[in-house]
């Protein structure tokens, strides 16, 4: 194998699949990065067996500049290759596999010889094929992850609730995640699925790498479904990860259907004044804040308490209050994560009592996302 | 104690003084930041015990925009303080100490109040006054303490080595730091001070410290000396650190007066070469890299290797090599940390023998800065 590249165009590819490698892997050769050099093209693949990431460099591309000497394939030990690609001195480098997988990396007047390791033992990724692949907006995609991902568990006790539960059917999309305190929940149309049929659990950790992935100019993702693995295909990248196993707890029932009390926010300003009051609970030893809701005056006043540091309130600024008084107590950091899925936007709240799970929702569209945070009992 | 700011100026100030401030101490009351405010101005301060920060809001002046209600003093909680400061509503705030050293923090409708201690109980600065303090412009300060501070030892087994050796005499000051592998010494003219005499050894972690202070806005600074303490004055703030107490041991003999190899390289291409190399110098377990000069070929190559992951040899461009060939090994980031202190420069490496040290000059002034480091022992 020996090729030629431009090396700005090889770092871009280089970065989207050392995403998925880790050098924590218990699979040695996973630490490492698989090049395979066809007539086509050359295919760079990181894995670290829960997800895996293939990005190909077309050869008959003008742009990528790709120079074809000799086909093959070698495995390159991933960090270290990292480095020295990026810090190599000119605009263009060649890589040429030698003898024993010996690898010659040149550019400019330095050159690095690197021990690479046999692509035959690297593990195959899956097939899928797919008659009917599901095509998304890769901007709705994006929101949809950093929407729903928040309210994933990071603990290992229940491992089905560190994914998040994706259905399609009827022409929708939707994605739910609950730690069993909280729950996040987007729902996206997608008209031309109308007969597709699937119920899977995607782990949380591979939607924020892909999440990370689908930058500005991706515009389309299209999604595979297989067995136990998805696939994600955005541009020239292929993004596999394995699928969670087991039966998701049913959490339709959880969202409540009524209200007592209902507040309406601009979601950036409760963020800051969440985040204000979560400075003095963060010091105190149970990680809480209290909102005192009163229609009668129409106040809004949040607190934070703190008994070693001190104590804040705040007279909030809402756009429209109505239903029972309410006194309840929560856990900031649920809020903060929830508001942050809002973005620019006017939001409503909608309260049942001060131990019943209240509700987030855009004030403009109460149907297709929807956030729901478990108050805490403080006395 | 009672007043009113506009938060920019004062978080400003509070940056300033938080430098010093470390949840590190065995002092607990230097965990805070202590306010005095007096009908001339706010003063803000910090400490650590070693370095302390004195910054003035003064009373009388326009843009610091400062309303006092009523005079006094307090030490607020500095890492919780900052962080409310910098999160609150409006573009002004309030500070008022109540009963108990209670002192409430209003901003908008947001209302902190936060437990104070008795700023009487916080340790005094010492006070430094000095009939003849020295000027230093501010960038060249800068400069001298980033291309010596390198050469500290960070190792406390010899505490004296931690700190920059300063002497002041003649009308120069010299700046001088080993640890030692290598050492780098800085020479100013300081034709204002002919006739002081100082020689001092002050802490490489507070040179760090000032200079970061040291910003763009700043002309001069003034230095004064006293016992055990040195002080240096910058705009509004004061920087106190404590002298490190001992002899410093004579360096002007280690640097040797004549070479036998000479060789004139761009620092930014050297730096860079240096950089590849020592990538594969860093997965061995000895950290050198190896260069080869040849007069009579006109080649100088560089070379790292590690056994476990391969090598790189780089042949350098010189702008002049003359002398007697040479092979000498030297740990890459000494090369890298004194090549960084020359910027955007052409300097002269001065070479005697594989195991003896060698030195780098700017090529356009061999008198005011050089650097020096000891090769490595590989056969």
């Amino acid at each position: 194998m020996k090729f030629t590249i431009t090396r700005a165009t090889f770092i871009k590819k280089l970065n989207d699949v050392s995403r998925a490698i880790s050098s924590k892997t218990t699979i040695p050769i996973l630490t490492g990065l698989k090049l395979v050099l066809s007539d086509n093209g050359l295919v760079l693949t990181g894995s670290d067996a829960d997800i895996s990431i293939e990005a190909r460099i077309d050869a008959d591309s003008e742009t990528n500049d790709l120079q074809i000497a000799s086909t093959g394939s070698i495995v390159l030990p991933a960090r270290i290759f990292n480095e020295v690609v990026k810090r190599l001195p000119d605009a263009k480098m060649t890589i040429d596999v030698q003898d024993n997988f010996q690898t010659v990396i040149t550019s400019g007047s330095s050159e690095f010889t690197i021990n690479g390791l046999d692509a035959n033992n690297y593990p195959h990724l899956p097939e899928i094929v797919n008659p009917q692949p599901l095509q998304v907006p890769a901007d709705v995609l994006k929101q949809l992850i950093n929407q729903t991902v928040i309210a994933v568990s990071n603990q290992e006790s229940r491992p089905i609730l560190t994914g998040v539960h994706v259905v399609i059917s009827d022409g929708q999309l939707l994605a739910v995640a609950t730690d069993s305190h909280r729950l996040a929940q987007r729902t996206i149309e997608l008209p031309a699925a109308a007969d597709s049929q699937y119920d899977v659990i995607i782990p949380g950790k591979s939607l924020v790498e892909l999440g990370r992935m689908l930058t500005d100019d991706i515009q389309t993702v299209e999604m595979r479904f297989a067995e136990n693995q998805v696939l994600f295909v955005a541009g020239q990248t292929n993004f596999y990860s394995r699928l969670l196993e087991g039966n998701y707890p049913d959490t339709s029932r959880l969202i409540p259907t009524s209200s007592t009390t209902q507040i309406e926010f601009d979601a950036p300003a409760l963020l800051a004044a969440t985040q204000r009051a979560s400075l003095l609970s963060h010091e105190s030893s149970n990680n809480v804040v209290r909102l005192n809701l009163n229609a009668q005056d129409q106040s809004a006043v949040i607190y934070g308490n703190s008994p070693d540091v001190g104590n804040v309130e705040e007279a909030l600024t809402f756009n429209s209050l109505a239903g029972d008084d309410l006194e309840i107590s929560f856990n900031p950091d649920y809020m903060k994560d929830a508001l942050q899925g809002f973005g620019q936007t006017t939001i409503e709240i909608d309260f049942t009592a001060p131990l019943r799970p209240f509700t987030l929702v855009p004030s403009e569209d109460h149907e297709h996302f929807i956030q729901l945070i478990t108050p805490v009992r403080t006395f």
